[in-house]
């Protein structure tokens, strides 16, 4: 790490500041500048935190020099991670991306659920997807069939044979979770949950990390660094839109770019989400294919069977007919794409 | 609610939008413009949600008219939440504001803890605060010391009469802390953690409510609605600085005129806890300041004995004779203050 | 517009909105819900603004029915607008889009700009675009050649056949640098500098308007207005990245749904810009197609015969190799494109 | 600076950055990490810009050690910067802050703003503020009454004995305006109009720079830099509030830090806007205060004869009794607070 010293910095300071980075075993060099001393330091991170330093006096700044994450990181592992399905489905690196459709939530009635899981069947897609507990920021607002609702999911998986994904809100709950679904989701309100992260780390599952609402790239690579660190290797990012200071014509602000920002320091594989992106449905056909060009690894999206009377999020649900339309396209684009081996984008020919 | 429908709706459209909503038993309106219908809609929106509505088809937008907090509204409750502990202390209202102060972590020592707590007695202080279970954006960070930290809190606020907070992560470790501590903290990065909102709702302690990292005003009430649905309508609001553009300088951007804000639409208690508002030891007491005029029940601010050695958030900490220092100009500031019922500031004379 | 009072409105305060909208002949319709009263207003809002009637006492908010913009509505225009130039280069609709690319600041030696412009040329692009009047966050930065910069771009242009663009600072500059090319610009940091607005709104030369940095989509449609209400109806947008909380791996976020939102509510062409919008070298690439997948009728890119030595903007500029390279991709992805009217993305097959 | 290298860079990359800072007569030195390399390099920043080395190949990051403003920097000038009219009132150091107060647009009837300025110089205040030249978000808003405005602005202050404000836009309007005004004030959207800050730079009268809506506290130090570099050292800055995510109950969110921030950094004197800065009526007074409790050297507000009928602003206006009210109460808070120099907050006793 770098430290930068406050010009009022006395001798002293940059002593304590010496002192203490040698006692951890690092390196020092001091270099001394006409208005601020700068002191480099090379050693393990994990002995001493930034912060500890930065707390000391005369200390105006200290500047990591390496990612905080490891596990995640390209620098540790060059090839991309490839997530395989007993199936045989397969998620990231050069292989087809993966579609994962389904309502936002899995509603009473199973008919609903199941034309939904036909009609992404039929397109091609690989993963149902539908929630049973949800997130609600009003306690007003419905809250999920629990249960009833992972039967339903489970169901609808083995008439079809889709793999099937669901979100986990609650450690408690991550068992039962397990027990009907093949992914396991933690959502944007949850990414710096770190009991769940922990809780999902210590499971078999793959999971999707969900991008916080105004979480930088580095705390979502940190994220997954949870996740990994407690044991769980297969970790897919899932960029969904980031807050902004504009929420008039669409809810949040979907941050294309951080797909191939991710994809060049991570192997981890990361898929889009333009439902939640943009929240209106006239914008999911566009961004889809926003996210596949520039190389995401896959786009999940929300198809509804009847979106006039969904539980949540109707707005931006695809009705099924539309959805079939917009599928023939992005299929028919998702052949003529080729990506080759750390390429930050796709090519069309 | 008010339904903007779009220029091209059709009368089916318009027609399709009145009729779910007089199932639903609202009064309904339609107003025909030049190029875009209104249909106002009055009725209960817990028996139909916005989101229902705006999911029709021809419908561009859908504006509530009523704050979806209700618990949490001044509409409800005219008079200010005032919380009372057995020791007398009291917060919200025309009380005297209170102060809460500690280390961010509670340390492997007690001496230290111990030293904090006796300086935040001498100088009139009624709470004592520090962590025992911590939200660490890596993994590789210091985790805290759980039951160990709460033993300590204990023999602290034994030693001195200080009531004790302390953050509850998941609602696993809940029961093991209210055993410990007088009221329980949900931070920032768990806000719209909703079982965690759930299971504090229904515990018996009063608990401090931090404001999401980029929450709006009405996403940080209705957070604070989820806690009293489930029973618990002790809840202290804190405002904790909101994520921008710019870190440069400061950590957050601390919205001081979230206060009065809340204090206008909601009879719930609010602090301010200027140390993770701006991340700057320098900042503490002009934030304090600032907080305290403009109305707030009370200031949470990290005190370290020894904050080169902090295990987090050193930077931010004020070692004991700078917190004493300022204390002594807070304490002569809170003599001038006077607090009128639903003032929105404090006057000094 | 839509007219809510305040609970707490009185009678009198009622009647005085009504009394004021109906002076300026709007159809007012006053409806008393439980606890807000509802006012809807139907008229020409010229005649007063939103603002003035916020300003009556009672009222709580006022939200209008009718985007502000109209010129560049498309409510008011249902086909894209397509400009075109003398040579039949034409930008919008369902032509070709176009790529405007050239260094950051024309430099001092006539030589580098030739090589750029010739590259361009020969991978079919249309535009040259370089600056001569440089907006520079600190005074002590390069602020560019000025009228020696526009020569060098008219040589160019001549030697080639390229169109030019260049950005205009200041309107006592205007007619001299429309002497020199064929389309001037508004620079991000001037997209509310109205005098700017109305002196290039009664110029012949049609105008790039960048969105500024944290300009919502509604005031950079009014920002165009001011152009067009001046009498200059050639407004070509551009998407160039708004400014986020996160600012680690790219200089801005690119919006890049902000292009088919756009193209919903506006008849104007709209490009982007991914050397602004991310501020990396290895983004430009993906970035440019997502901008073509999801509509843009044009691209700008920084390229520089030697970005190693360039005055500004160095480090998101392309080398001509890598351009070249990146540039046969992007025109096998164009081959592939299908645009169709009012289509708010494009197809591949 | 300090340069860090790409793990990837090869030797040749780093012994290029070596050459380049030689050249620019830096004093260099290299420190190899295990996976980075870590270039020091101490020297005169005007001859090469960190832009220029990050362009360079294999360099990741350049970071600035030195702040870049430089005139406005507290490094360069110790001692607050304190602003002295011809009646004897000064702006900055330990003097007693000012009021600046009045009209947002200055009113084609010359007796309101009589009235609002009687108004101001019975509560004490200075300076008296009212809009010429408006800055539009929309073409078809009001835009000012241009001369006839400031002669009325002339008239109310030889009638009251103060001081006058206005706002320039043009710098084809500076000298006009400098005929009739003590201070003129360069708006938020107007904050990187380079060529207008340079003409306010080599103009005789002080000038208020507001904050630009998302610039951080470097960018609006480095805007003061031009105006200071280009002659004019009377800059008084003005925290006005910025754009956050949360727009629902304030206009923008006032970052009340950044007064003891630029107090910290800078010399130059900063005032309070609550007006802009929340857009709320009765936000007003408690900013105000926390403004002068952090240590504000003067206080901005929009007060109006007739809100009501304000041709812009009128919702956060104050209406002349409530003026009045607040000032009594501000103006008792002003006598017991006590400035020393340098100090970042006031405090009461």
């Amino acid at each position: 790490m770098i430290i930068i010293m406050e010009p009022s910095a006395s001798k002293e300071n940059i002593k304590r500041v010496v002192d203490v980075l040698t006692e951890h075993e690092f390196r020092v060099i001091v270099n001394q500048g006409e208005i601020h001393t700068v002191i480099d330091a090379f050693g393990d991170k994990t002995s001493i935190t930034p912060g500890r330093i930065s707390a000391l006096q005369g200390v105006k700044e200290v500047k990591i020099i390496r990612e905080p994450f490891r596990l995640a990181s390209r620098d540790r592992k060059q090839e991309d991670t490839v997530i395989e399905f007993e199936n045989g489905v397969k998620i990231g690196g050069a292989n087809k991306p993966v579609m994962m459709v389904g309502p936002c939530s899995v509603e009473s009635d199973y008919e609903g659920l199941r034309q939904v899981a036909f009609a992404a069947k039929e397109m091609g897609c690989e993963f149902l997807r539908g929630g049973a507990f949800k997130p609600r920021t009003s306690p007003y607002d419905f809250q999920g069939f629990e249960e009833k609702a992972l039967k339903y999911l489970k169901q609808a998986s083995e008439e079809t044979g889709l793999l099937t994904v669901t979100e986990v809100m609650d450690s408690a709950d991550l068992e039962l979770i397990c027990d009907y679904v093949d992914v396991v989701q933690i959502g944007a309100r949850n990414m710096q949950n770190f009991k769940l992260l922990k809780a999902v780390g210590k499971c078999s599952k793959p999971v999707i990390l969900k991008r916080g609402l105004s979480s930088t790239i580095r705390e979502f690579l940190l994220a997954a660094e949870h996740i990994m660190y407690n044991g769980n290797e297969n970790v897919i990012l899932c960029e969904r839109g980031i807050r902004s200071f504009d929420s008039t014509f669409t809810r949040n602000v979907m941050d294309i770019a951080s797909i191939p920002v991710i994809k060049k320091y991570s192997h981890l594989p990361i898929i889009a989400d333009p439902s939640h992106g943009t929240g209106q449905r006239y914008l999911i056909e566009p961004m889809t294919k926003a996210g596949l060009i520039v190389g995401a690894d896959g786009v999940m999206i929300e198809v509804h069977h009847d979106p006039e009377n969904a539980l949540s999020d109707g707005k931006q649900s695809l009705p099924i007919p539309m959805f079939k339309d917009m599928m023939t396209r992005v299929n028919s684009m998702m052949e003529h794409l080729h990506y080759e081996k750390n390429c930050l984008s796709a090519n069309v020919d």
